[in-house]
């Protein structure tokens, strides 16, 4: 299982406090939470800073944040050059999130997964904006994979990401998700799944039901990589025995293993 | 959706003791606070008592639940005495739980289903037992269908019981389950599902994440009558974000509502 630890966002204002104080402390304390908490990978994104330093905050964020912890991480910026600072200190094999069908991203962030022989997030958009239904995804989607596979990107460097729209104005969107994840999956084998859980609940109530939910459902349908908060013990139990249910872990060692280190207990 | 509330059940020493005692109030207690929750239906069992007094524990059981709540009850024994004791006095149209595969018990139940134009559980097994695979679950799930559709048991009548087995023992327990509840609702059109959640876990520690996801998954592959505790608001929360992720509520009306009145808050 791949589980991206999301907490390290400059959307938190505690993150983005401690991002513009360089506070190490404050970012390594939360690194080290989301390690133990069973995070393969961490998110490091300091995206609302101004655009002018954003490059150097990723630098020291990305630095930061792996003098603690031995993870790969989600270098996580819409600026191309946020990316390639962040890259050229990454140690071991980066996941550069993201890359799109948009023109002008594609061609600006394909050259660093290239560079860096990194692992991309790729979403399911493009000029025209974030699709409105099922059939437009499945071909951004499917033109997007493509394209990424003709410059020679590897399949299981792939992290397709179905960007999720929220079912209070669209009650088919978790269906049509569920749907655009086992197409993608089944058409290339190999391609990781991610998302963005909380989009789904946009503009209802006690959101956390309703994305806990969905995660379960996407695990079901092809999603191997959720971006989760591993600090909290409810969304991790859940993980655990959704993947114990799906028969992806054999005599059920993996779900016995978290309960010996405390990770089931609420 | 139906939610059948699974707590006046006489394997709870509390409700053993209070049938023993007739103690009305306990039970009276349990029944409106499982209707507050959200049941649409309430089981009804007291099979822990000897068999001799299950009957008259029977009749006087249903009457002290529907003396004080106006739902119909799931009456629940493998005592073909004691279903008739309760459906003689029971208000509405009940639920028998369960007639099954084996002869003896076909036999006896049906004319009990016949004359009290009830809804019935249909246990998937035969008189070899339990079906250990899927292969036999599938051949003994469809003959007992098709057996009481030819005794002119209505399909919407029927509530199938694929009588899941435990992940510990065998890991493709979850989704062989699931399989089988597809076939027989593809197969079945207006057949119901339910499904006792928690012998999915069984062996297993912390049980109730395990319960928790299988119940969401179950949802999704066609259980729509899950016999739960209507009482427990994690539990009742996820039905209904999962009702709502899997589009069966339209414009979100039915979780918005349960939020109002304060069902999902935890």
């Amino acid at each position: 299982m791949i589980i991206i630890g999301e907490k390290i966002n400059s959307t938190k204002k505690s993150i983005a406090k401690a991002v513009i104080a360089r506070d190490a402390a404050h970012i390594q304390e939360e690194a080290i939470k989301q390690l133990q908490g069973g995070a393969t990978m961490l998110d490091a994104n300091c995206g609302t800073l101004d655009a002018a330093d954003e490059p150097e905050a990723m630098e020291w964020l990305v630095q930061t944040i792996q003098a603690v912890v031995d993870l790969p991480l989600c270098i996580d910026s819409p600026n191309p050059a946020a990316l390639a600072r962040g890259l050229a200190v990454h140690k071991g094999k980066p996941l550069i999130n993201s890359i799109s069908g948009e023109t002008e991203r594609f061609k600006h962030v394909l050259p660093l997964v290239k560079q860096y022989q990194a692992s991309v997030v790729a979403l399911c958009m493009d000029d025209r904006g974030i699709p409105a239904n099922y059939e437009t995804s499945a071909e951004v989607g499917i033109k997007l994979v493509n394209d990424l596979l003709e410059q020679g990107i590897a399949v299981n460097d792939i992290y397709f990401d179905p960007l999720l729209r929220a079912i209070a104005t669209d009650t088919a969107a978790a269906m049509d998700c569920f749907k655009l994840m086992e197409l993608i999956s089944a058409k290339f084998p190999g391609i990781h799944v991610t998302c963005g859980l909380s989009n789904v609940s946009h503009g209802l109530p006690e959101r956390k039901h309703l994305n806990r939910a969905f995660m379960i459902l996407a695990m079901e349908h092809g999603m191997d990589a959720p971006i989760i908060d591993p600090t909290d013990p409810v969304a991790m139990a859940l993980v655990y025995a959704t993947n114990t249910l799906l028969n992806r872990d054999k005599r059920c060692v993996q779900y016995t293993r978290a309960y010996r280190q405390g990770k089931l207990t609420l």
